[in-house]
């Protein structure tokens, strides 16, 4: 077992259950408020949103939840995912390293996307939903809640970014292939479109301008409910079954892992491969290193401020405590649709907060190189969102061969990147930017997004 | 194991040597010709074109030939592939049926083709070759042979026929990122472009005008060499290894299949899937139907004749006995662009015409609903050829259930669909044609075509 290419579980070896980093973290995470009343939300804040079902993994304290079986079903399409050696990168770095990736390109959307739609989908089914709203960035999201929909007979309709919509048709038409519909954000169909439009009728749109908008549509009819991809605590509880088969196949091949690394967006897949090992440092004696790594040009990990902020552009969310640029910053053009997000989920930020969490930017031109040399020696072309993780593996490399110490690493290779191809023609050619954002524009953004004073 | 979704195969489990029917074949083969003497070719003649490695094989009469080491280590970065149960899309169809499928998608380049692309970059490696040129339909082996070289350092030059070189970019950019450099075929690049486009300025080219055209290319520099991605006996060889793996598959399950599906363009899916069951017929004392399915516009199984004729549409190949359409056929612009091809290879045509196997043809509206309907249950969404192989399935289970008669069906799900998304927009909003062809527009072009007398 201990020189395969691919560690692989049977679908019995399969684990059944989430895994809630909350009932491990010591201090008491700040609670989510009501932007009318300052006062802390509840579950029935949520209802209007967000099923029952959903609710209570939300704000569950319970360590472990149940898949249910019909979950786990639909997760049998590509689930256990391989872990896989990524002996001919090591090869090409040339460091004393371990590099083992968790493909979750292998599923039918190409992405991790699909571990939380299918539960999301399945608990609104259960309750008698028919129609359900979203918004996606560069396509991944959507495209897999589209999936996720088709199989429980649920309508979907989704804001997709409007940069994202005319950069990857080809998500589109993947959404349309299962059943959906999808509408340009900023659009025309919501207030919060119209008043974006108003003020900027080029708007490329932005994740948060989107969320705004599937948002009111899903509050507008009753009927209707809405779901996230990222940042909420049970999004980020249903990924973990990314980081809890990784342990197991490492247990295959009695290896432990130094550095776990995840590209960062709202923190979704960064969640699902860390936080089962960040389980093992706080409670296990283990001692790995996590790290976050984002845009350089989109950087609420590293430069932005710890404070409660809307998770959306208009602000009809409730007031998340985050790592957060300001829900009015509108992140560059980059190609990595799924990383252009304002602020971080309130786990994620009480953990780098607290110190047991690492968080790293990387240049768009930095990650898409680190995409080709791996394309070119372990074959899968990455989603430009994975190819920062790759980066960050580089980087953690070329450290390791300066300071002649061995590494096991793992990255979570969060989805191909079969449908961003384009981005990859134009970095061919020389034509992408770093797009560099100053301190003053960080700066401003904040002060100009904050509702509540900054939190010590 | 009798009721997972997935059978897997552990690596140590994939087979090591691949299956050569020809041993197996009761008739002497018809030799291909040299169409300046009339006389059987023999290795001199391919030497130009291929290192002796691949010669051997070509003309091996050996039942089985090993994998060699280099070659089973690269197949392992996705290899064994799943067998898959098709148990939703089973229920959707509501037939007495068990479907499975062998998804070949999971490789790389998305498609079967690296299982060939990888040991025909290796013996041209092994003998010191440095530069190749290949032609590609839907870019499917184009990109897996662009794969494969950049793992062995080799340059190469893709002839991408004109149609799906504007219908597919992202085909084109994949290549590129694996360091292959792509050209629109016709082009003027060669005499055989040059002659193609002074006839027709606005030909959308085929896959024999490309072959033509990297042919040409490759005999111009002695120190290059040519690939050719199916109807070559080395071709269908190394594909075998999906079927070796699915009669292993299937073993673990205790089943065996009565019907075998696979799509055709030249044959080599077909025959990967195919040709291990074939030798359960052939020797085994198996009764396995065995079904190419063809594009209705392209339909050289079912309407074609068995005669010699060229592989290109130049005439810079040998004679092959094979069926046909004739040499000089354009097949209309259908996005199943692999299956765009006027003739069949020799053991698929000889296997056609000893009655071994079967024929049918499938128009391009159909095959997209069958896609479609697939998407929608079991997620994954497949590549316009494999459609065919789908909409099949769906007639045979339509037919089990008129007949009441139960049936387990496998197919090989030879790529999936997500570099051709625009197909399947234009299929959602009616854009597609059939593309009928007439006995009248075939019985020209075979004589038109036609080099030597027609072969009883």
């Amino acid at each position: 077992m201990k020189n395969v290419k691919k560690v692989l579980l049977e679908e019995h070896e399969m684990p059944k259950q989430w895994y809630n980093i909350v009932a491990d973290m010591s201090g008491e995470m700040l609670p989510s408020l009501h932007p009318g009343t300052g006062q802390p939300i509840g579950p029935d804040d949520l209802a209007p949103l967000f099923p029952v079902g959903l609710i209570e993994q939300e704000v569950s304290r319970e360590r472990y939840i149940d898949i249910p079986e019909e979950v786990q079903d639909i997760y049998k399409i590509w689930r256990p995912s391989p872990l896989v050696r990524a002996s001919r990168f090591e090869k090409f770095l040339d460091a004393p390293v371990k590099i083992y990736f968790k493909n979750e390109s292998v599923s039918p959307a190409g992405s991790h996307k699909p571990n939380t739609a299918v539960p999301q989908a399945y608990y609104n089914y259960k309750e008698g939903v028919k129609s359900m709203t979203t918004e996606t960035g560069a396509g991944q999201w959507g495209s897999a809640l589209a999936f996720a929909c088709e199989l429980f007979g649920i309508d979907l309709k989704v804001f997709m970014v409007k940069v994202s919509f005319e950069q990857k048709p080809y998500r589109q038409f993947m959404m349309n292939t299962w059943g959906a519909s999808v509408v340009a954000s900023p659009s025309l169909l919501t207030a919060a479109g119209k008043q974006i439009l108003a003020e900027d009728p080029d708007s490329p749109g932005s994740l948060g301008i989107a969320i705004s908008e599937a948002i009111e549509m899903a509050v507008k009819d009753e009927k209707t409910r809405y779901s996230l991809g990222s940042v909420l605590n049970h999004v980020l509880l249903h990924q973990t079954i990314i980081g809890e088969e990784a342990i197991r196949q490492f247990e295959k091949i009695d290896q432990y892992p130094d550095v776990v690394i995840g590209c960062f967006g709202g923190g979704s897949n960064f969640a699902g491969i860390s936080f089962p090992f960040l389980r093992g440092n706080l409670t296990g004696g283990q001692n790995t290193r996590i790290v976050a790594v984002e845009p350089h040009s989109c950087p609420k990990l590293t430069r932005g401020k710890f404070q409660y902020d809307f998770g959306d552009t208009i602000g009809m969310t409730p007031l998340i405590p985050m790592y957060t640029l300001g829900h009015k910053f509108i992140p560059p053009k980059i190609h990595a649709g799924g990383l252009r997000y304002h602020g971080a989920g309130p786990i994620i930020s009480q953990l780098l907060k607290d110190g047991l969490i690492e968080a790293t930017a990387i240049p768009q031109n930095e990650s898409f190189a680190a995409g080709i040399a791996f394309a070119r020696t372990e074959g899968i072309i990455p989603a430009p969102e994975t190819n920062h993780a790759i980066a960050q593996v580089i980087r953690e490399a070329n450290k390791a061969k300066e300071e002649g110490v061995e590494k096991t690493i793992v990255f979570n290779f969060s989805g191909h990147g079969l449908v961003d191809m384009a981005a990859y023609d134009q970095y061919l050619k020389g034509q992408l930017s770093d797009f560099s954002i100053s301190d003053q524009q960080i700066k401003e953004s904040i002060e100009s997004s904050t509702v509540l004073p900054a939190m010590s």
